[in-house]
């Protein structure tokens, strides 16, 4: 094992802000070559000529370190030039994600490109940003119907039996689009043997039919995970987890409700399905409200 | 407001898989051009041939339906070619975030990209993509000192006076880095006026003393922060932040917490910082042992 981690290509992630965007697509490249070991580091805030030196020196001791001849990866995500210059004195392979589109669109936009401008992650718009905290708050406070306080304000309501995804996929909404998202359980976690709920939608989101959305999943998953929090109980039996996920299918067939299967996907995946469902939904109401 | 609105340019995030990739990276570059008006799209899951004529019906419709006649700009992140390419026959001014990157890292490594590899915001390790719920329920239930079951978990506890960003902050490195996070009001809500906490730390946090990490704010933001929950209480007053602001730097200080100033800064930034420290600390903790 440690030959194998030495023997690991270093990759840097180096940006003059977060770094989450050298980061997102960095991954999202690295990820078609999957049986190259590779050591990761990030390094943010590279807005100086300083912090540039820092890095490069950073960069040539894991050149060196490495018990690989090959040089260190390097994504970059700088928009000062002579920053940018710096940290590609490196004895490193650098690849520059922002550069080459941005004279791309550029072109496309016909206008040119303002240096200095905040990078996408920092405050900006300080409204926006503080409706997104907010929503984190309310995420937290609706989670697993703790609070029935002020539903009316919530874009989504997410349902589901125990276990399905909710909280994580509302933590997600909120945290990455300011969606203000609640989240409520649709069956109890000590339902008695062969017990369900009844038919109705609960009674607390009947006036918000229009804005729920259902999570389901694979009785055989939900009951393993389940069983990791209280092995040996009704509630993480295959029996009850099937019973409830086929009630809880047919109570979103009955009422309407869109949903989704959560056993293959993940909260980023869930959080696109329901954004869309979102986006159809607030366009079809504006068309019916321009009618 | 509805002419500037109706002449901006129709911009598409077009992806096979959550289109996060296209969304942060196209974000990226488009925030150098903050005059051009934009009217922004996004198509997930365009991993299919019906899904890319789809999407190339939606680009077209945009075309149409917009009061300018420049083309609408789409930013995609496809892997099939064959998909790629027909969303490049959109009436549209079509940028391909991935492709050429993909050559440059191929030439890199040495290794032809593999096709049809899972995108990254995918399940991928299930092990670490359940560590990251864990860690998102563990940073719930250790929200504001709620829960100080299993304190001792946590790789990092943020401490602060109320209002200073502890919640968000703590939810984002749970969701998007799976820390294990707790965080921990220094003050209470309804703290007497004048009167201040002791000059120790928390008992409760006295063992994780190492795992601190502090938040402040300033003063007059945070005021306007807290009046906008409760105006015109001692909590929200002047005198009364800047007190605790001053009292927790001190504490801070003495202690030996690294700690940040959340007034100008995002909870991306913020959260860059913290991760930052604690690689810092974990690298030297790592020296430690070894010697």
């Amino acid at each position: 094992m440690s030959t194998a981690a030495a023997a690991a290509r270093p990759v840097f992630f180096v940006s003059d802000g977060t770094a989450i965007t050298a980061e997102t697509l960095g991954s999202a490249l690295l990820v078609s070559f999957p049986g190259v070991p590779l050591d990761r580091h990030t390094i943010p805030f590279v807005d100086t000529a300083d912090a540039a030196a820092e890095a490069v020196a950073t960069i040539t001791d894991a050149a060196h370190a490495a018990a690989t001849d090959a040089p260190p990866l390097v994504f970059t995500t700088i928009r000062d030039l002579a920053v940018r210059q710096r940290v590609a004195a490196a004895p490193a392979i650098v690849i520059d994600l922002l550069g080459g589109h941005l004279r791309e669109v550029e072109a496309a936009l016909g206008v040119s490109a303002q240096p200095g401008r905040g990078t996408v992650h920092s405050l900006g718009d300080l409204d926006r940003y503080h409706d997104r905290m907010w929503a984190i708050e309310y995420a937290i406070e609706h989670d697993d119907g703790q609070s029935l306080r002020a539903l009316d304000r919530a874009q989504v309501i997410l349902i589901a039996p125990s276990r399905c995804g909710k909280t994580p996929t509302s933590m997600y909404l909120a945290l990455q689009h300011g969606i203000v998202v609640a989240n409520y359980p649709l069956t109890d976690d000590d339902l008695p043997e062969g017990r369900l709920p009844s038919d109705d939608l609960p009674r607390p989101l009947r006036p918000y039919a229009d804005r729920l959305f259902g999570l389901t999943a694979n009785p055989q998953r939900l009951a393993q995970v389940r069983a990791a929090r209280r092995p040996e109980s009704t509630y993480s039996s295959l029996a009850q987890c099937t019973r409830e996920v086929r009630w809880a299918e047919d109570l979103y067939r009955r009422h309407g409700v869109p949903s989704l299967d959560s056993t293959d996907r993940s909260v980023e995946e869930m959080a696109a399905v329901i954004l869309a469902s979102l986006r159809r939904r607030t366009a079809s109401e504006r068309e019916g409200a321009q009618r």
